[in-house]
This record gives structure tokens, C-alpha cells and sequence, in this order.
């Protein structure tokens, strides 16, 4: 295969017509295949259905003294605390557990910012003129809608293979305006970049002009490996505890692709200091999250080596389907130099650039045959991409045949979008 | 018994003797009671743990096509829907079905009026000079605490047996700055009260200076009989609706205390236009509410009827509790007449007005005779009774035996604080 850019027009206009009438045979099969967003597969939901099985038994329903199924315990059960700090690698009274989604303690969080303000905001950030946030992008389109929801100017952050660019960061922060910046350290959606050592040194030391500066650390792949063993990643805790910034982080987690989307459980971890003000502010909106499940999860995941057992069983579905996609994009798209990806081994997603200016049309044409892609742009603050090139394929939902027939058509419509790009 | 008010000097002190040596006898005991949550007893959590034998089939993971396993659904299981309106009589399509505390739906719903305004608000709430909100009482310490945590302005209105005094609600809400009201109307929290129709009629009639009036509606006892049949009462969305305020109202529920508290399944109901505008600012906050326990609950309760049938157990266990409260006071205290009380037929409490000036005292005695009270003042705005009167009994929790103990002590110290207050 020759490279499209190399091609002579003659060629790529034979290769149009030949990808052209390809596009028309899969459109006409009306398919309807999803590769938008990170869920988990039936059989991943199958393997750990065994979940329900548990909170069976009146032994099962006390956890160190409590009654699980009564009221109480703002900051969840002290064993679920102490499951997630083995995880995260921090100590358990730095945990807050919450209910079914990390997305809501984040959303919280930063509305908390915004409506009553941090420990050591000088007000709420609403009676603030402008609140700006650093968004390392490509980055998780939840994320940025949930800080462009509350009005903040979102400013883009280049990321690196090593993470986010910390030269701009560091530039970024002198600016008492900017007021945080999300990160999903590891397995970073859509790049599945983990955080080198460097970067979290950096980040851990910064000093924001804020004084009230709010790190985002969405830790959400934290034991996602579908490759490979487990991956160590420091406890960002105490790495900003170090350099003095113990009230700067927030970090987050959820069981949502461990045991079930949207049925697990989550936390927050944070310093002993910001739990006590949070805690003043959650107890006015909650008297505790569902603390059955906590238990349910506590029981089922036991411990850290436990879980990461059961990662592996995750893994052995999750990988299969992401070397389909790597497969088909190394065999059908690499030799025509028209797009590079990451090759990721944990996290839910692959990231994508095409030729700049064609990732919107070969959104569209996937649309028109058939298969759902995250919207182009979407990795990207206000959902705009300035090059028009990322898109984020998430290969997790469709079982391997789907994801086969999904991919084989988003490789036409990479091509033929392409073609069009370079002129026929 | 003479009623202390009518003894001589002479006899109060006699009296005061004796009933402070039962004070030092009961004291002595060391005893640890606790009356001062609405939190469901043992016996009523045994009663409802068949629930978790549910979610055990495959076919148990699917409601109307939907795995309630795996993310989705941001409003609720459609079978979730129809289960909450059947029971608060309203239709499917007004109700959002949510996690496991309808305090979070409640905070939200004012949080997201103060952050980002609601469907027919000039401006978000931050941007208004002052908000004030009508707070009937005695009422419920944690709306108050809700409203005053977003620093409004908390109005107190009188409740009368027929619910709120509604001629000062009207005259209130010529206020454009007046933008909610909190209401408790089937067996209000704490006087047990249920809203007249007629109340309810001016309530849904209202007319307030604010177009963006937020009338909170928590029904969260709109089943909770505990004594005689389950009582009719109208839905607050097509009383509103008559009088073209469709979107005035939000109400809430929950099977907190239906099935588990904390761990049951929560919603709020609401017009069309509403339920649009809300949808759109709460699909930034969270991907969707945990499923499986909506469906859970769904296979559980089945219907209205046949949670009916459920509350009559849980009245079972929940009336002789009230019966052993209010037989207390009546043998006790009513002779001495140092107090009055309601006598609900349904809810978590019984509401008991001390002699002006001793509730405190009488919560303070409790507390060194080992009896956990709800604080004096809590069933006012900013925790502050004016008369210093009002106490709210929750027999809920203990079993029967140590409730006649608890009680017991309790109208020890309501004697004494009476007999300190009338001089001895």
C-alpha cells in the first residue's frame, strides 16, 4: 500500500472510488454498532453477578459494630475506607466512600468550591470574577463539562507522552485566577498515559497563586490493566504532602468498571484537614451513602491483591478487544500514513489522531453506516478540537465480532475522509 | 395528681424532692437510650432483608430492556418510575428516580437554584442580593439546615392543626425575595400533622411576588401509617397544575423508610418542563443513579398496593412504640398539665410542647440521665425556639422495653425542669 500523501492523483482518485464503494456495501448492511463510551461488556457484568449473592446472612450485615442497613456513618464504612486507601495507597482516615459514582464526589466537589468555597478559599468561588481550569487535552469530556457547567474559563493544556505539558502548568498557575486542573494519571482518557515520576514531582510541588487551588486527580483506572501486570503508581497524597500541598489534591475512584457501572461504589481521598471541612458541608446534603453496598463491595473485593485478581479476569476480556482495534488500525491505516494512535495497556480507551481537519467527517460517516463514536471534538474543552484530528474509540461494549465489524467500517471512513481531505 | 401550676409552694417542694431522688435513682443506672432520630429499630431491618435475596437470574437484569447493570438510564428505571408515581399518585414521566437519600435530591435541587438558577429564575440564586424561604415550625432541623447552609434568610410560619398558617404564607410571598417553602405534608415532621385540603388548595393557589418560587414538597411519609387504614391524599403536581403552577413544585420520596434506610431508592417528581431543564443540569453531575437497587426495589415492592400491605407490617412494630410514648405522657405528664402533645397516626415522631422555657433544661437532664434527645430548638430555624418549648420524640429505634425506660426518664426531667421553672 502506498501512502495517500504520497499518491499521485490519479491513484487516490482509483483508491476513492475503490474505499467509496467499500463505504456503500457496509452502509447498506445497516449496522448499528456503539463504540462511544467506556462500558463494560455483558460478559464483564456476567463474571461478577456473583456480587449479589452476598448480604445474605446476619453476620453480613454488621461491619466493625454497625448495621450497615440503618443511618449513619457519613463517610462510609471504615472497612470499605480501609479497602480503597489499600488501593490507592493512602491511610483509610484520608477516605471519604461515597455511593454509586466518583462523577458525582467530583461534580461535588467542585460545586462545593463554587457555592461555599475550599478550606482555604477567601470566598466561594461564585463571588469570584473569573475562575479559570487547566484542562490537559486530549482529556475526558465529563470532566470539562462539569467545570464549563459552572462558568469557568477552561483552558487548554497540551498533553505529552509523560503527561500533561508542566512548563505551560507552571506558567498557567501564576494566574490567582486558574483554581485547578483535572488529570486522570493514569491510563489518562482517551491516551492511556500514564504520569511519569517527573510530572507527578511537578505537580505535587507546584505553586499555584491561588491559595485555594483545587487538583483534580481522577485516579479512575487506578487497577485497569489489560495487558501486563499491575502497573505501581505513587500515592499523589503523600507526594503533594512533601513539597507542603497536603490540602491542594483531591483524588477519586470508583468499583464502576471493578464490579458494576453505576452500581459500585466510590471515594474520595484527601487530607485529614480538608475531610473535616468537607465533612461540614456533606453532612447538610446527605446522612450517608448506601452503606449495604459498601458492605456488598468490602466483602466481594476483600483486599487490593484480591481485586487486582480479579482485574486480571477483567483483562482477559478487555485485552482481546483492544488488539482487534490496534490490529485492524496497524494492518488497514498505518501504511497510508493518515493517522497515529496510542497503544495503551489499561484504561478503557484508544486515543486517535487523523489527518488534521477530517476527525468530524469520519465521525459523520461512521454515523451514517452505522456505528457510534464519541462525538469529534469531545476530548477537548467547549467539545473543540482546534485541529479537527482526535477522535477516542472505546472497543469495551461489543463483543469481538461487533468491535471487528465497528472498527473495519471506522477504517473506510478514516480513509475516505482522508481522500477527500487530500483532494480527488 | 394536682397540675403543678395549681400547688402551693409547700407541695411543689415536696414534689420536687421526690421527683429529683428519681432523677438520682435513674441517673445512677448508667443507662445509654437514645430517642432522637427518626431511624427505623431492628426488628423492622430483620423484617425487610428478604430484599437482598432479589438480583439473583439473569432475567433480573433486565427492566423493560435495560441491564440495569451496566451505566445509563439518568432518570431512572422506567418500572422505578411507575412504582413512585402508583404511590404518590402522580404520572411516570413527572418522576426522576435517584440513589439512596431523597436529602441529596432535596439539597440539589436548591443547590442547582443558588448555582445555576432554576426553570423560570432571572438569575442563578448567588447572583441575588438576599434569598429568604419560608420555613414552617416546628419543622424538620435538616431543610432548615439546607436553606441556611446557602445563607438564606429563614422565615418562621406557625403550623396550625391544619398545616402552615396559610394567611401569613400569603402575605410572605408578596416578597419577591421569598423563594421557597419547605412543607412535611402527610404527618409533618415533627407534629404529625397531615395538610388540610383546604390548606393544600391555597398552597397550590399560591401566587408569589417570585416567578422561580420553589415550593419543596417532602412526602416522605406519604405511606407511613402506623396506626389505622392508609390515608388518601391528593398529588401536590395536578393541585398545582390547576392553578397553572405546574412548575412551582418539586416533591420527594423515598423507601428509606420502606425497605432500608440508606439503602432504599429515592425521587423526586416534577412537571415536564422542569424534569427537561433539571435533566440537563443533573446529566453533568452523574452518568445515572444505581439501577440495581431501583430494580431491586422494584421486584420487592412490587406496587402500590402491595407496599401497603408491607407498611402494615412495619406499623405492627411501629405502633405499640407510639402507644408506649403517648400512654407515658398521659398517665405522667397530662395530669400536671406542664405540656401538650400530638398524637400522629403516622410518621417517625411525636411532638411534645414543654412549659415555655424548659425544653432545653429538659434535654439537658436527659442527657446526664443517659437519653439522647433531637437538640431543643432543632425544629426551629437556626436551631432557636422562641418559647423554648417544643421537643421531638423519636420512639423509633429502641425496642419497647428500653423505650418505657427512656420515656420513663424522660418525664422525670420534664417534671423537674418544670418544678425548677415554676420555683421551688
Amino acid at each position: 500500500m502506498i501512502p495517500y500523501g504520497k499518491m499521485t492523483p490519479q491513484e487516490r482518485r482509483g483508491e476513492y472510488e475503490r474505499v467509496s464503494g467499500e463505504f456503500a456495501d457496509l452502509k447498506a448492511r445497516g449496522l448499528k454498532l456503539n463504540m462511544a463510551r467506556g462500558k463494560p461488556g455483558k460478559e464483564q457484568l456476567d463474571m461478577v453477578s456473583d456480587l449479589f449473592e452476598l448480604m445474605r446472612t446476619p453476620e453480613e450485615y454488621v461491619s466493625d459494630g454497625v448495621d450497615v442497613r440503618n443511618y449513619g456513618e457519613l463517610s462510609g464504612l471504615p472497612a470499605a475506607k480501609r479497602l480503597f486507601a489499600d488501593i490507592l495507597g493512602c491511610r483509610p482516615e484520608q477516605v471519604f466512600v461515597g455511593g454509586n459514582a466518583s462523577l458525582q464526589l467530583m461534580y461535588d466537589t467542585v460545586s462545593k468550591a463554587y457555592t461555599h468555597g475550599l478550606l482555604h478559599s477567601p470566598q466561594p468561588w461564585c463571588r469570584e470574577k473569573t475562575v479559570k481550569w487547566l484542562c490537559p487535552c486530549p482529556g475526558y469530556d465529563r470532566h470539562f463539562m462539569v467545570t464549563e457547567s459552572f462558568g469557568f474559563e477552561l483552558i487548554p493544556v497540551p498533553m505529552t507522552a509523560e503527561g500533561p505539558d508542566m512548563d505551560a502548568v507552571e506558567q498557567a498557575i501564576q494566574d490567582p485566577s486558574v483554581k485547578g486542573m483535572w488529570n486522570v494519571p493514569k491510563y489518562s482518557n482517551p491516551d492511556g498515559i500514564i504520569y511519569s515520576a517527573e510530572v507527578i514531582r511537578r505537580i505535587a510541588a507546584m505553586k499555584p497563586a491561588a491559595p485555594d487551588f483545587l487538583l483534580m486527580w481522577d485516579n479512575a483506572y487506578c487497577i485497569h490493566e489489560f495487558e501486563g501486570d499491575y502497573v505501581e503508581f505513587p500515592d499523589i497524597l503523600s507526594e503533594c504532602a512533601r513539597y507542603g500541598n497536603e490540602d491542594m489534591v483531591f483524588e477519586f475512584a470508583s468499583t464502576s468498571k471493578v464490579t458494576m457501572p453505576g452500581a459500585g461504589i466510590s471515594c474520595f481521598a484527601c487530607s485529614e484537614a480538608n475531610m473535616e471541612y468537607l465533612k461540614k458541608l456533606l453532612t447538610i446534603q446527605t446522612i450517608g451513602f448506601d452503606k449495604v453496598n459498601q458492605q456488598r463491595h468490602v466483602l466481594y473485593l476483600k483486599d487490593k491483591a484480591h481485586t487486582l485478581s480479579l482485574m486480571k479476569r477483567h483483562a482477559a476480556v478487555l485485552g482481546p478487544k483492544f488488539r482487534a482495534v490496534l490490529d485492524a488500525l496497524d494492518r488497514e491505516i498505518a501504511p497510508l500514513e493518515i493517522a497515529q494512535w496510542q497503544r495503551p495497556k489499561g484504561g478503557y480507551f484508544i486515543s486517535l489522531n487523523a489527518m488534521p481537519g477530517t476527525a468530524r467527517r469520519t465521525w459523520e460517516l461512521c454515523r451514517e453506516a452505522g456505528v457510534t463514536l464519541t462525538g469529534a471534538g469531545a476530548t477537548f474543552p467547549y467539545g473543540k478540537d482546534p485541529a479537527d484530528s482526535n477522535l477516542r474509540i472505546a472497543p469495551s461494549l461489543p463483543p469481538v465480532a461487533e468491535l471487528e465489524q465497528a472498527i473495519a467500517i471506522f477504517c473506510v471512513c478514516l480513509k475516505l475522509s482522508a481522500l477527500e481531505k487530500l483532494g480527488v
